[in-house]
């Protein structure tokens, strides 16, 4: 059933607080595939990019104790660096043959990737040539991304962790805004282009303590400055500190980005627009408006990377997503990603893995559903609160070395 | 020795992840005073303001369970709420005999106010009050801030949670800027607008994996923006993705703030400017030079208010700083700070509290000395990350609920 040969494993896109647990669980799985099955797992440095340059390392060798695993699991970012390195639709370009001597080189015959959405577009077209030339290897996407934006999957390994992250940190805003008497507006930008998953953790706080931001707009629905101004209004008439939270990739009813007037106009090599400011266009208008405080916070990279304070239940999920993508590997599988599912007959949460067909996912973007987001658009509903809850239950312990947690950088 | 009478305590200035610990501290050590002398311990809502307006609430009968404690002391920003009031210089001002009518009213003998530089302000003006009119009171600043900018004192309640936040957040940023191989500039601007204590926690990874940003701005130093440019270049030459440090605060020769342009404009109620911006200007700066990607991260708001990271040793020095406070009130002091001092003979550190004269505190800041710079003004030295590194030792548990934080609300 299994081929005999060697793994290659990369990560690719967006740096999250869990891909390195994702490429532990791999490698551990790689490593006790038994029997031979698997001779060598190999890294690739940088991605795809590195697979072209052979860059390639011996894991097994580096991964020589058990204990490296768990510092591991608990470094932020993708150890074995990454790119955004888009392959084009054209399978006449040298770019794959290139891909396919190498993996001819050194016997590649398994090949995990772990990434987002264009990332698993990496995994569909190469999946697609190796059935083209006939070269026998199996193709195995394993998903992450903080933008829980992907297809196919209940929810993505790193989104629980990075939702805890600013679920933390809107918690400790709250604490913080509320001390003085005076008017304020406190605006929190939280990434999420298309999706605006990351935002509604900003809700959850709801559930320890009861205090949750008072405005809450996502990517979802267009965004309407004067209702908005009208929304903040209101809640002066309830209290003085105002705290809005909001994805960066809002947009007016026309299209156009709210952060737009204040971004730089680049792009990125996925022609995504960077987004910046939305945050500083919302504090300028509630300026202009009601002439009181108001400022704008930015979470910025920090959620993405805020490895010592990732979830548990992320942590683990995501090693294990790993495990699964080299056990569905083995089993034939290829051109799949490795999905979650909800068991949605128990009361308590609980998962299963599956392999799904990774051309019903590539380049497509789940948004929250109407369900999850309140009649008046400024506010997400207690389904979405249930639903993001277990996500960001438990805590890791990292090891610390003089105050600050160890992480493990492959060098 | 000791008056009998009754205590207030008041939380004045920005918020910290350690002013309620301190709070904590003042509430147990009054409660525990013993043989009556302090019958009870009010807190003031708002500072001084909730003083005015005799918003007192009776601290003894809400925190009548001790674990309660525990929960105040890992709750960030101030529990009895803030203010940014000065006091006028003029004792004729009808503001004096209305705060001494309400200490007489509630027969308060002792006063403790908890913040930082303003604070002593006040600190010292009650102090002076109380004297001339002849009011028998001990009047004690305990000090809070994280700019640990107060003179005095070895260090300030506060600091060190936040620098272990800056350190483990840049320790996290580290990684996630090593992924890619293109050339990139990220700039972590951190708070400090006349002391750069805040940004020298940035070096602190050094002690944890041997990274580091490549450069490190302090406002100790005027900035020079072409050698700014000229020590990127540099840092080019020995990898592509460069982290540079900065405080808010830094300005060039002449004296303009560096974030000036990207300024409000405002000013706070002691006149200080409100700046936001410095990294923009050092990212634009870059982008224009180098045409390489460039971006900013502002830690802002959170890192004065994550609690979930505290520092151990922060957070128990900050509990005994306010017991101490009591006891020096206790044993007859006033007009006093309590001020923390390392015992230099010994190997391992260790500190002990004295009461220092807040006229020799108040309104002076205490900035980072010339032998934790290093001599191109772009670095800190091994002298300075070995004065932060016990600051930051040990990790603090707070009870998790619904996999958040819980924080006490004083309702």
């Amino acid at each position: 059933m299994f081929l005999r040969g060697n793994a290659v494993v990369g990560q690719s896109g967006g740096p999250t607080a869990a891909i390195n647990a994702t490429l532990a669980g791999v490698i551990m799985g790689a490593l006790d595939a038994g029997d031979g099955a698997i001779d060598k797992i190999y890294g690739m440095r940088n991605g795809i990019e590195g697979l072209l340059e052979e860059k390639l390392i011996d894991l097994g060798s580096i991964f020589s104790e058990k204990s490296m695993f768990d510092d591991l699991a608990l470094t932020p970012a993708a150890a074995l660096g990454s790119c955004r390195r888009k392959l084009p639709s054209d399978y006449s370009d040298a770019i794959y043959s290139r891909i396919f001597s190498v993996f001819s080189e050194y016997n590649i015959r398994y090949f995990f990737y772990i990434g987002g959405n264009d990332s698993m577009d990496t995994v569909l077209k190469l999946s697609g040539y190796a059935d083209k030339i006939g070269y026998d290897i199996r193709i195995i996407g394993v998903p992450k991304t903080i933008d829980n934006d992907l297809e196919g999957t209940d929810h993505t390994p790193g989104y629980g962790s990075a939702a805890k992250y600013v679920a933390i940190t809107v918690k400790e805003l709250l604490r913080d805004c509320s001390v003085y008497t005076l008017k304020a507006v406190t605006i929190v930008e939280i990434m999420g282009r298309d999706a605006g998953w990351l935002t509604c953790a900003s809700a959850l706080p709801k559930l320890s303590g009861g205090d949750m931001p008072d405005l809450i707009y996502l990517p979802e629905r267009p965004f309407d400055m004067e209702e908005f101004l009208n929304s903040v209004a209101n809640a002066f008439e309830r209290h003085p500190n105002i705290l809005v939270a909001v994805s960066e990739g809002i947009r007016f009813k026309d299209g156009r980005y709210v952060g737009e007037s204040a971004q730089s106009g680049n792009v990125d090599v996925f022609g995504h627009r960077y987004l910046a400011g939305t945050g500083k266009v919302l504090e300028s208008a509630v300026k202009e408006r009601f002439g009181c405080k108001a400022r704008s916070v930015e979470l910025s990279l920090t959620q993405r990377c805020a490895a010592h304070v990732a979830s548990y239940t992320d942590i683990s999920e995501s090693v294990e997503t790993g495990r699964r993508a080299v056990g569905f590997a083995l089993e034939g599988k290829s051109g799949c990603m490795v999905s979650v599912e909800r068991e949605q007959d128990r009361s308590l949460y609980s998962i299963r893995y599956n392999a799904k067909n990774v051309g019903e996912i590539a380049n497509k973007v789940k948004r929250v559903p109407d369900e999850f987001i309140n009649e008046s658009g400024n506010g997400v509903t207690d389904a979405c609160i249930e639903y993001m809850r277990p996500l960001i239950i438990g805590e890791v312990s990292p090891l610390y070395e003089n105050g600050l947690p160890r992480h493990i950088v492959i060098g």
